[in-house]
């Protein structure tokens, strides 16, 4: 199985939409309002019942649609796709099926997959899904996400692609991600995962050169061999981290009355992921950290972080936040003393963190960036910016972005607060920092980081 | 040293600003407007340069004001401040000292607050700080935290009273509590505790029938066992929580060449809060999470958790960070099982976390939650409520409140997402739910309901 296999999903010249329907609403609809909206290729809708559906020619069937389909995307009830599938035999390329009621939803359903999967196998279709949201792709512009934008948005292009077991968990990180200005590559929610699985998916990755870090979300791992091989090759090239969910056993239940098995279960995939070079995230914030600092080029050389900050308290609490996270908070170097010292007041608190106190200018936060980072001592720098003080002015984060390329480690941004905080974030995320809005959530990126790091290391 | 000495500073019938300023942004100036915005006693500014100050007749000295000074603020230089304390000789029930300069800025400043502490003694005048921000109080409307309401969002009124060493922390948890609607009811900021500590402040507000649960943000205690028995009493009569932090060690620094010592250090607050009755929070977004769920009258009778959710992985990621926090995730009882499957389509995952699907409607939520916690197998519900199913509408909120009023158990709502998902957290609000926007951060509001429980047991 090489990547040409997934080409159909990942580089469609043409799609069809098996099952479209001209009624708002319907997930079919809104498959075919997105592809309009955005892809580039022809788009076959494809349903007996219409000659139209928005605005585009409505296809009786697959083998009516001249020449190939690269991609078709089946929008049918469960008992109706395994015909579906064999009648689009010689047609397509790949087939995304959305659809629930297949090994998800019992005994019957189990039936109706297995009969899928020996019918895909046979017409030579490879299949994502069923029970899945499909592909968002802002390379290809594919979005077969069946959710309408103004509930869930989608992110801008970027270079994390997100591989995900769950469609929920993906649609709204998504949508998380798009309202915090992080991009995406491509998202891909495989759902049941009959034939193309989180391997497949990592292979392709690797390769693809849209695609700068790897997130995954898994619940399992289908042969735990290849996901190895496969995380590995695609970690030797870039970032890939994930998130195990159902760490404690099969679902929450078994976790309670076999707290042992469990452990073990967990403990076979850390060592994977650590044989495999994969930062393990711990849930669903850390993903998110993971995705926001993953995405820009930043790539600590070690675990040290300087915190400035203009709250002494805060600085505190990300020093303790590091310290639980495995990070170090080294003290300033001798040489970083002589260059800050003279240029802030003399009751400044000039050690790590640094806290500039209520007194802070734009100038202040900058230059401290600039002499802290400068020194070999440190690798990654939280700036934990409180708006209280009165001379910081919408001015700082691009002060801060010109020292940040200068010194060329990674600065995370923490900036927890209310309205006039928040209304600011927008302003350092316009610079390219990775913002978070609370001190352990910047440490959570500051972390993943430095991990990413230490796998470079051995 | 009883309650009645801080009721100069929580039920003052007049206030004098010390070296009030009429030029906008000045700390004092701040204050002085902060005080005529809100306060409904007399204000009398205090200052030679002037004679009046945004309006308020301005005195040349405190002595010069007509009658009592229940309490005094004094935005004074430090060297200029133990003058002023001696000069308020006889005249000023309590003190705050905004100003910094002393014990935290070095030798000389040491020897000033040495001499301050002499003269308030001398004088028999209390005193709150210096080095901080001193109150925010929505009982007695006094606010000297003097930072324009611009920048930092004030609370509304609520039960949760927070005490906390530092001020940044203060400010920026009280700015954050006031965009998510959660309200408070005293805020102290004591920095350099010369007088009043913590002891102090939880005695008071043991007895203070405005204050329903505390917050503590500590960094170091004055007086263990004086701290042990006030916390106990006043966890007796309501929730008592506390974030220490410097947790390892004096500052970061000391944590990484000690760690044994830091270890012996956190355990012996650790000690010191089990002993109380003291729930112990992790850090920020603890704390945060903590103020929210206290400060609604919600009070679980066990730590099983119930989850609702239309999101599979949510659900998942949910229980793993119950499993993960200490709580429990116990399998629905066959009564709640054969009361809940009629009303869902067979396909639905009947278990808990209970996964109502993307077919999910307002009506199923609200259905589910009566169902499972009318049961005594659940203590707390979280409902995670992913926005993408079309059919819900802004309805969900309202029909939920119904049914936790109904139950009387608490509900926790966990709603990650976008823009859509973030307009309607407010709706979540409006019906007195706590809403956390992570399910970790969910999770931790309803470990800190549980452990506030446990310590009631035992």
């Amino acid at each position: 199985m090489g990547n040409n296999n997934l080409k159909p999903f990942f580089d469609p010249r043409s799609v069809a939409v098996v099952g479209a329907s001209d009624k708002p609403g319907k997930i079919s609809n809104i498959i075919v309002r997105s592809l309009k909206a955005a892809f580039p290729g022809p788009i076959y809708p494809v349903n007996p019942k219409y000659t139209s559906v928005e605005g585009l020619k409505c296809y009786p069937s697959v083998q009516d649609i001249d020449g190939k389909v690269d991609l078709a995307i089946y929008a049918l009830p469960a008992g109706a796709t395994p015909d579906a599938i064999r009648s689009s035999s010689g047609k397509v390329g790949g087939a995304i099926l959305v659809s629930g009621g297949f090994a998800e939803a019992g005994e019957s359903g189990r039936a109706l997959e297995k009969e899928l999967k020996e019918t895909a196998r046979h017409e030579g279709i490879r299949i994502i899904g069923p029970n899945c949201m499909g592909i968002y792709d802002n390379v290809s512009r594919l979005d077969t996400f069946f959710i309408s934008t103004e509930r869930i948005r989608r992110p801008a292009p970027g270079g994390v692609s997100i591989i995900s077991q769950s469609g929920s968990f993906a649609i709204t990180a998504m949508d998380e991600l798009a309202s915090e200005g992080v991009g995406v590559a491509r998202v891909i929610s495989y759902g049941n995962r009959m034939d193309v699985n989180e391997s497949d998916c990592l292979e392709f990755l690797a390769d693809d050169p849209a695609t700068t870090a790897v997130a995954l979300y898994i619940e399992s791992v289908e042969d735990g061999r290849r996901f190895v091989e496969a995380a590995k090759r695609c970690s030797s090239k870039k970032p890939v981290m994930a998130v195990k969910v159902g760490k404690y056993g099969a679902g929450a239940r078994a976790a309670l009355s076999h707290t042992g098995a469990m452990a073990g279960r967990l403990e076979v995939y850390r060592a994977a992921f650590k044989k495999a070079g994969v930062v393990e995230l711990a849930g669903y914030e850390d993903f998110l950290a993971g995705c926001k600092v993953f995405g820009k080029d930043l790539r600590p050389e070690g675990n040290r972080v300087m915190i400035i900050t203009d709250g002494g308290g805060m600085g505190v609490e990300i020093a303790d936040a590091c310290l639980a996270m495995g990070l170090e908070v080294p003290p300033l170097t001798e040489d970083v003393k002589e260059a800050i010292a003279p240029l802030f007041p003399q009751y400044f608190a000039i050690g790590n963190p640094i806290d500039l106190t209520g007194s802070a200018t734009d100038d202040m936060f900058a230059q401290a960036l600039e002499k802290a980072m400068s020194s070999d001592g440190f690798d990654i720098a939280i700036v934990a910016a409180l708006w209280g003080p009165p001379a910081l002015t919408d001015d700082l984060p691009e002060l801060l972005s010109e020292k940040a390329v200068f010194t060329g480690k990674p600065v995370i941004i923490c900036s927890p607060g209310g309205e006039y905080t928040r209304q600011r974030l927008g302003l350092f995320r316009k610079f390219g920092f990775p913002v978070f809005t609370t001190p352990e959530g910047a440490v959570r990126g500051a972390a993943a980081l430095a991990r990413n790091r230490k796998r470079a290391d051995g």
